[in-house]
């Protein structure tokens, strides 16, 4: 038998009771062995519910009892949760986590302790809720050396953009349909302003290309300042409006790392990826570019990745499984300011003074533009290359073109 | 250090020898071991290749070598496949293998022999090239009950109907250039005919459902009947015409498994699969959807794979992984007349009589339709129904309809 306590009994952690209930059968015949949850860690009473005889208010229980195997940490955060996180692998309990945050800012430290004490610490559903991602990386893609990855990892963001696209709500509209929806938070600063998506190109970065990339480290945009206007000129050229995280290897193993909105061709798969839908792209260079696609977030999708960890560890007790990466350093990480790109720029300047600062931009139509507007897509160089010819002229937009 | 020997230098071996050299370096830090090729084997002679050094004639000389931890097939076929995997296997060294037509007809018995002998038998690269597909499906997505697999598992076909849609060529025309190109064979009835797309579906119906299911009990209609005119009605209702390989979970532990061309919603992520690519798209109970994509076939990708079989073998030499199925049965799979969905039909009677054969059909319009075709819709009924009430009518074309 396998014994799980679960820290948190929010909406992932109540998922992932609920998928070790309802589908226990065949968790047990895929571990061979019984799956058993043997406690919930909460600090609110839940008279009634069927796990009731599970609830417990006292970590130490959970740290102290020498029969649970695996600790799922669901609480979010990065005080508690790293606590915890810490005592459990410190007693010789491997963690399961969907924690974004602690693994982003902690991932290399905790890979350590868990590598000291011989178990495991595994987040498959911290990154793309349950789309199988991090495993195949590390283990279905590993004979590649990974060139880039490109990801749309914020569902709530891309179901705001979708909505702009679709349905021609301004960004507060749609905002505002999220949070009626449950699918952003009241306070929405996290997902608008890219702080989630970052935390998991960190993670993906981290784990393809093997070094810690802090959040800290990576230039972070989010959507507030998309506009209708771009939305409709971009759609006007073949393009989509999406919010993509980037990791791009660089010579001499650095890592371009950032987030950002991003015109997407309309070719790519990854224009196709609409509502709360996440995906990721990766290249590697036998394989070429996979994407893996599906609900990244919500309370049995996640917590369907965090108890196929579970099975994992359960399989093999006290293996430590193939999450590792290096510590990281202040000059891993490089600036998107080196990549050349083509760019969305919407501007009260003329074409002709468009065409003198960048050479031979595509100029872009839409109904109902206000006059003096002009919008345009410029040959390809680096940001401040553009910042450079364009200082002049009074910046509408600006949003990088995504290659085909 | 693990030794490696190769079976077969065609497209697949010879992208498996590059794979393991180029990527020797970080082959060797994932597994912590050297991987070394030691063997290939292959009647011909290759005077001059880089890998000259490797080469026998006689398989003896790989099966009586204790060194040689893992065998790749990728020889192909169930003849001298099948001799050569199973001495393998009996000689106590794991095979990887990219061969569909072995796994599909003989992967149970091949399991079997494997796990006897404490050793590995797997084939991630025998569905959907260099996608990871059967380990998520076996790892990461653990938690789940399957409800459903559909896949587009062909890139050849799929190449054609792209090339009809977009191009507006008659299958005879598109798969010609498919041939001119190298993406289809001289003979190219093992994938127009949905040979190819029958033996992985077989596949990903066993290990998701755990049972073997044969290519011969799987209905199996190819795309040689889809013309131009019936691409053209499906693009008017936003509908593209894909060839599926679909395997859904039945009452009763049966399995209802087919091949055939359908008619997929643009709305559906498979719609937007084109060329060559291949995508599965799996439905799990607490999962939803989620949808694998990438290069269905080719020399690196397929390699990707059957290195990284090689890679997780090498990791842990005498460990007995996780795919596994048990014998089948005469009475598992059922066949698709059980289904209800939409159909697009198109035949020379008329609406008013469609309508009253089959109630409220939609009917379609394309243009430079002939007088007397008409095409249309129906509503949801099995093809058993829809067979009894248009008895009486000649049918064209005759498609079911992926519900959304």
């Amino acid at each position: 038998m396998v014994n799980v306590a679960i820290l948190g009994f929010g909406t992932v952690g109540s998922g992932v009771a609920e998928v070790l209930t309802t589908n226990s059968d065949l968790i047990g015949r895929r571990v061979d062995e019984l799956v058993n949850l043997k406690y919930i860690l909460d600090v609110r009473d839940f008279p009634g519910s069927p796990y009731e005889h599970c609830f417990v208010k006292d970590f130490s229980v959970i740290e102290q009892d020498p029969e649970v195997d695996v600790v799922v940490e669901t609480i979010g955060g990065a005080t508690i949760a790293l606590e915890f996180t810490t005592r459990a692998l410190k007693a010789g309990k491997s963690v399961v986590s969907s924690n974004k945050e602690l693994v982003a800012t902690h991932g290399y430290e905790l890979l350590q302790l868990a590598r000291e004490h011989g178990v495991s610490y595994l987040f498959e559903a911290s990154v793309g809720g349950g789309i199988p991602i991090l495993r195949p990386l590390t283990a279905c893609l590993a004979a590649n050396e990974f060139d880039q990855i490109t990801g749309i990892l914020n569902g709530t963001t891309n179901y705001i953009l979708t909505r702009m696209i679709r349905a021609g709500l301004t960004f507060e509209q749609a905002l505002k349909e999220a949070q009626d929806k449950g699918y952003a938070e009241k306070d929405p600063t996290a997902d608008v302003d890219g702080h989630d998506a970052c935390r998991k190109i960190c993670i993906l970065a981290a784990l393809s290309f093997g070094e810690h990339v802090y959040p800290n480290q990576v230039p972070t945009e989010g959507i507030r300042n998309v506009t209708l206007a771009d939305v409709a000129y971009a759609d006007s050229c073949g393009y989509k409006i999406k919010l993509l995280g980037r990791a791009i290897r660089q010579e001499g193993g650095k890592v371009c790392a950032f987030v950002a909105p991003h015109l997407v061709p309309c070719e790519n798969p990854l224009a196709g990826v609409e509502d709360v839908f996440n995906a990721v792209s990766v290249t590697g260079n036998a394989v070429g570019d996979v994407m893996f696609y599906g609900r990244g977030a919500g309370k049995l999708p996640t917590a369907s990745a965090v108890v196929a960890d579970v099975i994992d560890i359960a399989k093999d007790k006290k293996r430590d499984h193939h999450n590792q990466w290096g510590p990281g350093r202040e000059d891993l990480v490089v600036s998107p300011d080196i990549l050349t790109s083509r760019w969305y720029i919407r501007t009260t300047a003329s074409v002709e003074q468009l065409r003198s600062a960048c050479g031979e931009v595509q100029p872009l139509a839409r109904s109902g533009a206000p006059a003096g507007e002009t919008a345009c897509l410029t040959p390809p160089m680096t940001e401040p290359e553009l910042k450079e010819r364009l200082s002049h002229v009074e910046l509408l937009s600006k949003l990088r073109v995504l290659s085909e």
